[in-house]
């Protein structure tokens, strides 16, 4: 079964990407990806303020995709005004919208840097093509990361390979194939038994509601969690290996992801499962190296714990609130290179330690 | 300021216990725990169906608790039959209705074992005294396991203590005061400034619903935070100590607690912080030394995971499907003694590995 042909997913009978530009260069279509798995809503950004609210209001989310989103910002924004100022304005909006994804910046910087050389009145066209360009260069990124990924996911003889997922790094997080489930999405082309162990992942839940909408579409057998069970599943030798993505890594291999990242690479060290970071090199920050400390890690509104959607009894969206008291809501914790197997990337896959010398 | 008695819990202004048995011994109030923190019902138990019924639906939990109650529900037994075989059924019902908690065949076989040398017309009397008196013990039993833990969180010199729990183990899993909040509250007694991380605890967010209610109730500040966070608050030195209950401890110091205790354990050994579990004897099974696996862990409905109860926009309680794909819902999950450095118990704070020595 060839469910996965390097292009895109097939949604509902049809091949979608998680962002396109319309041949116009007019506007963005984008899938709403809080409305998932309840709803699949293809959604049109037609400026730079619509932009900044999808990535904010995470109707766009995972580190590569929010990247190649904000890049299609910048385009936007020169289509309204292409002078300088709007350019820088704009970049100002797009990196103040998440601060820990650093492919945010870097994506933001990137077309910064190719559309200063260009008069106004090139700067749109310019803008659209370079922001196309980042997008069929994540898919190829990501096909490489997954080619990279799979050899370690071949080495293990279990059957079905049993491998658990936190938050989403699939096919929704970037443009297409995903991080951390690209090498899945390879083996499962070819041929290997697979189960996903899908982490709920509190409090925005984007291993239920992403992650496994995703395998449901690509038909990969998965299983939700909560956040609290994969220690027991180690325990009882049910985890062949982890596989995250990552939203920033430091030179020395430092992972920040999103929270709870840290607590299953915990329990993979202590229970000597192979516990996997992937992510493009654009993931790296070059000025990041040791303290953690030096990290943002973005907190985020209570809310998201206290409040949550889901169907109601006439199967429309509803959300109700299921907490009372105040909350605490940092998005990512930080795992340290020694609790991690490999950090696998598009050239390949390296040592953490190791990882910040492909950059130099 | 005196909030804390030690007698009973103030709730809207009025004291209260978890359950109490009418002065005519014919029915036992209890609390809806399933309804908190949206509203305090009290429900009345009129039979040993419905006290199964409470038990299974979890309208009364925690370990201690299910135990006093399935005395209770022996004595209901015995008003409608004092047979040996009623008495032999009700037993057989009562430990099948929640197969992990060691604490309610606890309290079975103890309440078996006291009536079997009356009469029958004198079964229902003794058994509803026997059941008061269980009641009794385990109020005593906590204030002593709340001043055995004292003396650990008083030699923490930070202010305030940070202390993280998981799951409840605190009035509410009890018939007052509590397992792991007893020492907790006798600090908060002692003038001692304690701020206390509640883990959400999913998927029946017994922390956000209950542990959270219990402490607001107290007017103990305290924080909820999805069960990812633990590990970030701990790289960020934000905890000071873990304090747990247990459903059931080996002999050589395992402790089986809710799903995703584990993982705190492994985090906080990670970072030098304390992990206490507070327990009261009759947790440790005599039966079970060394392996794990040995212990029967509970498997719940996936519609615990999948679906999720809480107020909607008009403030009525309604239910919510959140995930739409299968979900796998062990209830515990077991920490090696290792990873534990003291069980509370009435008797003392004791290392792990010799904590089955009290039994014999």
């Amino acid at each position: 079964m060839k469910f996965f042909l390097g292009l895109a997913m097939f949604v509902e009978g049809k091949l979608h990407r998680t962002i396109e530009a319309s041949n116009d260069f007019t506007r963005v279509t984008i899938i709403d990806q809080t409305a998932l798995p309840f709803k699949f809503n293809l959604v049109d950004l037609k400026s730079l303020e619509d932009v900044v609210e999808a990535i904010k209001l995470m109707k766009v989310r995972g580190a590569p995709l929010i990247g190649v989103t904000s890049a299609f910002g910048i385009a936007l924004a020169m289509n309204d005004d292409p002078s300088d100022k709007s350019l820088m304005e704009a970049a100002f909006f797009l990196k103040e919208s998440r601060p820990t994804a650093v492919n945010l910046a870097w994506a933001v910087n990137k077309i910064l840097e190719h559309l200063k050389v260009y008069d106004n009145n090139q700067r749109a066209k310019a803008a659209w093509l370079y922001a196309n360009q980042l997008a069929e260069d994540d898919i190829k990124t990501n096909m490489n990361i997954g080619r990279a990924g799979l050899p370690l996911l071949k080495k293990i003889k279990s059957s079905p390979v049993n491998i658990l997922t936190h938050c989403n790094a699939g096919w929704l997080a970037t443009i297409d194939h995903g991080t951390a489930l690209s090498p899945i999405y390879q083996a499962v082309e070819d041929g290997i038994d697979i189960h996903v162990w899908v982490d709920e992942t509190r409090p925005r839940n984007q291993g239920m509601n992403l992650t496994a909408w995703e395998l449901s579409q690509a038909k990969i057998p998965h299983t939700i969690i909560s956040d609290n069970t994969g220690g027991l599943l180690m325990q009882q030798n049910k985890v062949d290996c982890v596989i995250v993505g990552a939203d920033r890594i430091s030179m020395d291999g430092q992972v920040c992801n999103k929270i709870g990242t840290y607590l299953k690479a915990l329990a993979a060290k202590a229970h000597n499962i192979p516990f996997y970071v992937a992510a493009p090199l654009s993931t790296i920050d070059k000025n990041f190296m040791g303290e953690h400390q030096l990290f943002e890690i973005e907190c985020r509104d209570p809310d998201e714990l206290l409040k949550i959607k889901g169907l109601n009894s006439d199967g429309i969206i509803s959300e109700v609130k299921i907490g009372l008291s105040n909350a605490y809501n940092p998005a990512f914790d930080v795992t340290p290179p020694e609790y991690i197997s490999k950090i696998i990337c598009e050239k390949g896959s390296y040592n953490p330690g190791s990882i910040g010398t492909l950059l130099l």
